[in-house]
């Protein structure tokens, strides 16, 4: 589908009304695209199957700028949500979708950001089964944001949950940090940096579900460290659990190039939002063998063992700097990158 | 929770960071309002056990204003998607929650909304199992959007489908239609009535069930006319089918008042949003048995017969006039009143 095809160069008032405007809007983009037995039916609503154990988690996505480098906004509404369901120990199946547009947005942009989500959904093997378009006034809304709800069924082997976490065991993380974060934070300020940095944002949930598979309830916790980064993520954790988490500075991983622009733009990398990093908390025995698992896939290549649950410290996160000094982590407070997700 | 005890005023970006900002907000105005074993697990999704088909919606709701005569947008979201789920012939149990809130919307506008959400959830039977919080910068929203996105048991009785329905039979409505639209319009336009229309936002889900229970597969669907209206939604029915429609127009029911400011503002009844009404296309057989079991219910009270399926006019929806005459009800084409819901 095109523009001309279409008949409109951007988003009318009156592609919001419910009236055939929308109805055209619906059969032309979004039912053309995400065609499936669910959607086709055309109703507000789908009926599912489901029998036993169903993560359901919900996110709205605001990102400024909608187009970045390494995604858009349409990307990034099915990873989020596909990796809130699947760190809840499932397997995504099915994602709602639902817009608020601002009036003027170019139907070129619109399409392009429904043609990702389709792509995202099947990288990710979930289908869209039911949505809402809602159009406000130029002033009104910022381009596009997106709401995701996503459902999945969860692995009967994952015994997922804070609870089960233990003094001695181990934390890992997938990959390197700050990306996401970073690459947006880059774009609107214009700057540039030797070499390109790109959002991370990508599904998790293959590799996550191949842990649960392999290491059953030996893996206590999987948490994506998004809004507030790694720091924030594991602060919670801590002060839930109230046990003490040590992080090793030097076993973070943590590309040359976005330490170099946090270091310019003076933010800690630690606080951060990611798209496509998850902690996994596991029993210690099993600690190396993860590592090892997830070096040998694709989404975890540069996965590491950074940090431990400990007796000392309850509740707080306290990191061992590569000089050898210590410093608590506190959660962030308030707004260190507003809208990057 | 006041303002006081908040100790903001306003809602400022840190309140979506992830960070503190946001947990303070989670923690003393949304988990603290809504406490039930699913939200209490304070995780970015939840768990639930199904069997069966279920019925899923998903709405944004963005209407302006964001309070309005009979109601204001929390209402609107929990009853909006409790309903459509109900349309589907299901038993709402859960609903997401998620905000995209406009920087400096007064808190205890905030509180009052949250409040609303729980009344109206609470009175639906639904629990709010998970949700999410953003903040955008003002001016790139506009006070709040929500996002609800809604599941339940469908029951086993019901056999709702397009495909069902039949030559002969009978359309219901189960009371006033435009209130809803009148309300908001009015607002808007700063025009005072008599008496003032209220919006007629409710949910529908208790009644919807009993007729299900009561009269099973000879109910062959149920709608709810919100944006475009009565005309809009039996154009899209009469269409699916590619059967005719016939409506009386004398049978259509419609306040007084909500006629008059209808003509003043030059809008057609027929297409204006409704929130607390829903069409429900019976078997002839018991088309009198379902009028008077929906007069015995407060919701149903005012129901009508309003028409009826035909061989003529395949796809097309006919509306026979009070003094006589026949026109065709073309559905809605654009914006007839932007953000109603």
């Amino acid at each position: 589908m095109s523009k001309e095809e279409f008949g409109f160069e951007t988003i009318q008032l009156g592609h919001g009304s419910g009236g055939l405007m929308t109805r055209d809007l619906l059969d032309k983009i979004i039912f053309n695209t995400f065609s499936n037995p669910y959607l086709d039916q055309k109703h507000d609503g789908s009926i599912v199957d489901f029998k036993g154990k169903i993560a359901i988690s919900t996110d709205s996505f605001v990102v400024s700028p909608i187009f970045f480098k390494g995604g858009n906004i349409g990307e990034l509404a099915v990873n989020g949500t596909v990796n809130d369901v699947a760190m809840c120990g499932a397997i995504p199946k099915y994602l709602t979708l639902a817009f608020i547009i601002e009036e003027g947005l170019k139907i070129d942009e619109f399409i392009t950001i429904v043609n990702s989500i389709k792509k995202s959904a099947d990288e990710s093997g979930v289908q869209i089964i039911t949505g809402d378009t809602k159009v406000v006034e130029r002033g009104k809304g910022d381009k596009i944001f997106i709401n995701t709800t996503g459902f999945g069924d969860v692995n009967t082997k994952a015994k997922i949950a804070a609870e089960h976490i233990e003094i001695g065991d181990k934390i890992l993380l997938n990959g390197y940090i700050a990306q996401h974060g970073m690459a947006i934070m880059s774009q609107r300020e214009g700057l540039e940096f030797e070499s390109t940095i790109e959002s991370d944002t990508t599904n998790l949930n293959f590799l996550v579900n191949d842990l649960i598979n392999e290491f059953g309830d030996k893996i206590h916790l999987f948490r994506d460290p998004t809004r507030g980064g790694v720091a924030s993520v594991l602060s919670e954790i801590s002060q839930d659990i109230n046990k003490g988490i040590v992080i090793y500075e030097d076993k973070i991983p943590l590309e040359k190039q976005v330490a170099a622009a946090c270091e310019i733009l003076g933010l800690d990398p630690l606080y951060v939002a990611n798209e496509g990093v998850f902690l996994v908390i596991v029993d210690a025995s099993i600690s190396d063998d993860v590592l090892l698992f997830m070096k040998k896939d694709k989404k975890g290549k540069n996965a590491a063992f950074i940090g431990e649950v400990t007796q000392e410290h309850p509740s707080k996160v306290v990191m061992q700097s590569t000089i050898g000094g210590k410093r608590i982590v506190t959660p962030l407070i308030g707004e260190q990158l507003p809208r990057i997700c």
